[in-house]
């Protein structure tokens, strides 16, 4: 084979925000397989918000990558070398090679691409872990009923934005929390929502207010930081709380401090952190309904789709700062 | 009836901690009953934390008290005269009579004391809605394993000795959080916890990793603040949090900010507000169960109780600030 290996390493852990120079771009030999392995081509990379947290040294759900390893994460790709009796070439699969054009697998943690209703990368996105996110998130956890008011924060990202449309599904009122007029008009325009709160506006109490006349029963949590305290001010009697992310909190190293506590206890609130990875057997039920809802145009989604590898660095810092739109990927040159 | 009804009014809404003179100690005519009435002569009042709640005019699960109007509380007492079948001369009840010495009531959420195992003062405490509140928070909420660490703060107080107690009794490591070395030593060797830390010593991030060596997987949370933050750092996966008090939050102005949010996320957590009058199915499972560990010794109790009505106020001032040993009565004079 004659093209390269290009891999994106973690040079140094950051301290606070990430720069490009906390990257290391390198190029090498495709990794060779031995017998009971098989070679993947990655097509896409998915850059997601938790990756930030593997950066860091810190006890965590899962190991911190190591100085001058590669970058963790999830790639659609298709098999290119095969000794491993269950892989053939051509197949499309989901691996976590990682940041890298190539990655060599014994199939742990592969899942194959049977469905060609959609393009390969959504399964990166709606029909892959954001969408089981939102999905065992807000049913098993919030446990949403007809008519209440669901919140979700981080409203156009791949997570919110199925949040949000699966609570339209289940009869509820969905109210986003977006940062920028062009992110809110295409939450409530495109995706459906009832509202959608700028939280740069700088009026977030009055408006957060003003978009959710009868209280908040369910918030879906990706951000973290002084928009929870808001949220927290209005929530409802039993109001429950999935606790998906906080990505305005992962580059701080001071976190925020949240005050209204007081409302969990006054409001018997259930305050549920939870991984995607901890609810295996619930993703065929939840991929099986999200692909439905996808193809009945129920759900809809969009991805920022950023060419080339060596960019990663520069798309995941901004993805950490909310400049992506949708569902974030690099496609893998 | 020649006795006069002595009152504890609310004077004042206090701003923060409240003073003497946000109470108001009035004497009166004893209320006379109509038919379908009784007349409950308190014997002794009940002081708990949440009455601080009612002072503050906020919406809450509970209406607040009046200005110009009785404190609310609870008391147990004997009826002394009836207009009502169901209630007869010389019964003891339990009653929402508030801080005073005579109260007229419907039966509206009275319950009689039938037992005579403990003191009619224990129906307030251990075999009372302090009793209960631990016993739901911690099995229902909490749901401990045997083998598992179980902390809790306020543990010398009517809830925290309870938790800690049947933690015990169902295998878990017992861990108490206290102010001062008198209460350290009583939670362990009275009350038979594994550990307590004593967190007025400034050891607190120290003295707690040295009681919870392999972490911690309930926190039964009394108090908020600086402590919680402390014990969500500590905290393994899968952790339960029964969010029961916040009692260090009462009187401030500006509530503490809690950082430690991250942890709620990375160990997939269950921080849960409860309140116990929520859970009325539960209390006569949780009277018999107490009822059977006191009487058999392995639940002990401890009550502090101050002489007369018109020392409530000082009581509670001083219950707010930890000032308490065990469950805080005042004996209605």
């Amino acid at each position: 084979m004659s093209e390269s290996n290009l891999q994106v390493l973690l040079a140094h852990r950051p301290k606070g925000a990430p720069q490009e120079c906390d990257f290391r771009v390198v190029e090498g030999p495709v990794p060779e397989i031995k017998d009971g392995q098989f070679l993947i081509r990655g097509r896409y990379l998915s850059l997601d918000p938790y990756m930030r947290g593997r950066m860091n040294d810190v006890k965590s759900y899962a190991k911190p990558v190591e100085v001058g390893g590669v970058m963790e994460g999830e790639v659609a790709g298709e098999v290119v070398a095969s000794r491993h009796p269950g892989f053939k070439t051509g197949e499309k699969v989901l691996a976590r090679t990682g940041w890298q054009r190539y990655g060599a697998s014994d199939g742990t943690g592969v899942r194959k691409v049977t469905s060609d209703v959609l393009p390969l990368s959504a399964h990166l996105g709606v029909l892959g872990m954001p969408g089981v996110t939102a999905y065992v998130g807000l049913l098993d956890i919030g446990q949403p009923k007809s008519g209440e008011t669901v919140v979700v924060s981080a409203a156009s990202g791949a997570v919110g934005s199925v949040v949000g449309q699966i609570a339209k599904i289940k009869g509820c009122r969905a109210v986003g929390i977006a940062g920028g007029p062009d992110k809110c008009r295409y939450v409530i325009d495109e995706l459906g929502f009832d509202a959608c709160v700028d939280y740069k506006a700088g009026r977030l109490a009055d408006d957060l207010a003003a978009a959710t006349p009868k209280g908040i029963d369910i918030y879906f949590e990706n951000v973290g930081g002084e928009i929870l305290d808001h949220v927290l001010r209005r929530l409802n009697a039993f109001a429950r709380i999935p606790l998906c992310g906080l990505v305005s909190q992962y580059n701080l190293t001071e976190p925020y401090g949240v005050k209204s506590i007081g409302s969990l206890l006054m409001n018997r609130v259930k305050f549920q952190g939870f991984i995607v990875s901890d609810h295996f057997p619930r993703w065929p039920a939840a991929i099986a309904d999200l692909t439905e809802w996808v193809r009945s145009g129920r759900i809809k989604y969009r991805e920022s789709v950023v060419q080339g590898l060596r960019r990663a660095p520069a798309t995941f810092i901004g993805l950490l700062n909310g400049r992506n739109f949708g569902k974030q990927l690099i496609e893998i040159d």
